[in-house]
């Protein structure tokens, strides 16, 4: 340990931390006169150093004891550093092609050392507004969601397992409230930090906040989130939490993790991807009508379930006699009766995902946060029109998601909200 | 701390531990001379001593390391004795009259001393196979399943609180995974433990284990019992874990608790209670052909149900403004949300407990552990058509549980099958 206390750190600061870590300063060649160090965090809770030579790179992430973007009056524990490298590891072993190598953590700094995702990597998000196609997308979040899914949960752990990492994740608590609150709470009620593109959204606000069946199944959504421990989840899986090229995909920030539903990561990632589905015809112009794109993000909506359900249950059809206990093998031991557990086990998932996908699409247009694909369309009234159709798609989605069978039938209700 | 390793008590090494132990021998009054100590456990796990003398009185439990009645061939972590005291006075603090008091609690020794529930109480399972009515059971039991069960949920719990409780209760794995074994698992397939009575129950027992549908419901149970942590659950709750007198109703042995569905208990003392009801055809006799008895069984089923929805929703009522962060006052604030919210909350309780209910009555006619509902009844074939009809009603309420609506239409399923 280098510093025997928490501080903060600055560029200055962090060199001195990195010339006493070892594992840190041998990846720069143990060179320091060519060193680069830049702050890049645009995300809203913690510090992000990008640290290069000619010899290497790293990147050095900090927690602070609040939450950055609303600053030191909402405190939030330094301690999630401790679980989103606890996470990246877990999840970095599960699926090591689209988790980035965690180098070093420091927990009394709050402190993590972790692989440069260097350029052309760039959020997604921020790919998804200037139209970039990434052809294998689907087939690599699909990827990365089935393996950390599937081999956190009861299909592959025994019951010991499982509960000596819920018990662990319980003490994520801090993250999990706070999710609680700015998807669960805040877009239902009247609250501070909410905002909307107003006055255009200023009725469809109001009318979230009194839609009695809507706030029904939002406490469904939210008991499940509290109290369902399906799978060691991300936590956080929108589209800024991934940084993607032309060829790969790192899903980054789990912070937030904690046994919950499996839905929420899936429904996290999809629920985004209709975000900027929706976001299109806002970044449109005489150059490009964005209508080629808004196909394959439509068909990466599609593909990601498609693949992910196949994924999914090839690990568990492959698994099937290993160590996990929901399904003993002694019971559920005929082809008949695996097909009929699997499709029971998916179509719940598959609602949960529509569920969780739903809520994470409105708290972006009616809470706290917001999404760069909307806020990037400059004009108010293009945007909030763009906003207005993703949230009556989000609430028709939530409330009736038990109706749709496949995730065609999602495909199509979005486009024939177009025409 | 009296003995400094753990060491099973006998009735002579027993008078030195209380000796020694203050809380203990000032309950007798720190005389010794007329001192009755007997050991009564009649239970499947433990060791129970009653401790007796002119000047008071105290009941010591000790768990060891392996399951009584199986033998140290089944290891079994003595540390369910730790849960168990904890749920003892959490439960007994959120119900205190209906729940004994623990005086001492030694976890090196594994061993707990409480209050001594003193004749006429005995076993609920005895008084009902004896014919007894119990007019206050379905009052009590409603009563300490509403505190037990809301007060240790999110309808009052903060998250932190919650996930704080949950973590901790994760360490009763063991437990956990006997009744994963015994209830849900073990009936269902080939096992060297299971047992029923042979060889009129032989293609009985048999079919369940062939029963796809059946199967697949027995795993959305298993499954919300391994992944939902609804609240505190005692886990044991049958008519062998309640000692009765006709004023008095005490729950005993919550050594299987943990946060769980609370479905588990409810349905556990209504199965139970079915069980009961289709036994006394296997006791009725000239003096008594146990008619009304098994009309007092079936009011009493429907009362225990409606009692604690009524108790339940008066308590979420009450609270509703309180601490729990389930349904904020700020979302959920209107009366027809309120009905709303309750409704779906006490409907899916209601399935759960159906479900839950009967998956503990096949359990008890064709796994591992039998009731004395049963067992008394001496002539074979006699025990065999009352445990038929157990099972039947049991198989055909867990696949149909879902299309009940009300208590009373289960009841009137029974007495159907009746005619
Ligand atoms: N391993 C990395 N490689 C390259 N850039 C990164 C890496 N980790 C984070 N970043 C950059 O820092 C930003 C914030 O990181 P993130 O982990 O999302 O922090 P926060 O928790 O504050 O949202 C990301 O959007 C990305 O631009
Ligand atoms: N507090 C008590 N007062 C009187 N009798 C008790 C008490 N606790 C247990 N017993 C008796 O001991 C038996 C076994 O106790 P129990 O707690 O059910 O043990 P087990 O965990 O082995 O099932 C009970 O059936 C009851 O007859
Ligand atoms: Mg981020
Ligand atoms: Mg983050
Ligand atoms: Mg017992
Ligand atoms: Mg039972
Ligand atoms: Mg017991």
């Amino acid at each position: 340990m280098v510093f025997s206390e928490f501080r903060p750190l600055d560029e200055k600061s962090l060199v001195e931390y990195i010339k006493a870590t070892p594992i840190l300063s041998s990846k720069l060649g143990d060179k320091f006169d060519d060193l680069k160090i830049k702050e890049v965090g645009d995300g809203n809770l913690n510090f992000v150093f990008i640290v290069v030579n000619d010899s290497g790179s790293f990147v050095i992430k900090q927690a602070l004891p609040y939450i950055r973007c609303i600053g030191e009056s909402w405190p939030m524990t330094k301690e999630r550093a401790y679980f989103e490298a606890l996470v990246l590891k877990e999840h970095g072993r599960l699926c090591p092609e689209h988790v980035p190598e965690v180098y070093h953590f420091d927990r009394t700094m709050s402190l993590i050392g972790m692989r440069y995702l260097e350029p052309p990597h760039i959020i997604l998000r921020k790919g998804l507004i200037a139209g970039t196609e990434y052809p294998l997308l689907a087939e690599h979040m699909s990827e990365y969601m089935a393996k950390t899914l599937f081999f956190t949960s009861l299909l592959y752990l025994t019951t010991t397992e499982h509960k000596r990492s819920v018990a662990e994740f319980c003490g994520n608590v801090e993250l999990c409230r706070l999710t609680e609150q700015v998807v669960f709470s805040d877009p239902y009620k009247v609250s501070q930090y909410n905002h909307w593109t107003s006055p255009y959204l200023d009725r469809d606000a109001e009318a979230v906040r009194e839609d009695n069946v809507l706030k029904v199944e939002v406490a469904e959504l939210k008991s499940k989130f509290c109290e369902r421990t399906q799978a060691l989840v991300h936590g956080d899986l929108h589209t800024g939490s991934i940084m993607v090229t032309h060829d790969s995909t790192q899903v980054i920030d789990p912070e937030f993790a904690f046994y919950g539903p499996m839905g929420f990561d899936i429904g996290a990632f999809i629920g985004n991807l209709i975000l900027a589905f929706f976001a299109q015809d806002g970044h449109a112009d005489q150059v490009n009508d964005r209508k080629a794109y808004k196909e394959w993000i439509l068909k990466t909506i599609d593909d990601t379930w498609t693949l992910f359900y196949k994924k999914f249950t090839v690990l568990w059809d492959a698994h099937k006699d290993g160590p996990g206990e929901a399904y003993l093998p002694g019971i559920y031991n005929n082809p008949e009766l695996q097909k009929l557990i699997q499709a029971k086990y998916m179509e719940d998932l598959f609602h949960d995902t529509l569920g969780f996908g739903s809520a994470k699409m409105i708290r972006r247009i009616v809470g706290v946060a917001h999404v760069e694909d909307f806020e990037s369309i400059k004009d108010a009234g293009r945007r909030a029109d763009c906003e207005r159709q993703a949230l009556e798609f989000a609430k028709m989605l939530l409330k009736e998601r038990r109706k749709f069978k496949a995730i065609t039938e999602v495909v199509s209700a979005i486009k024939q909200l177009q025409t």
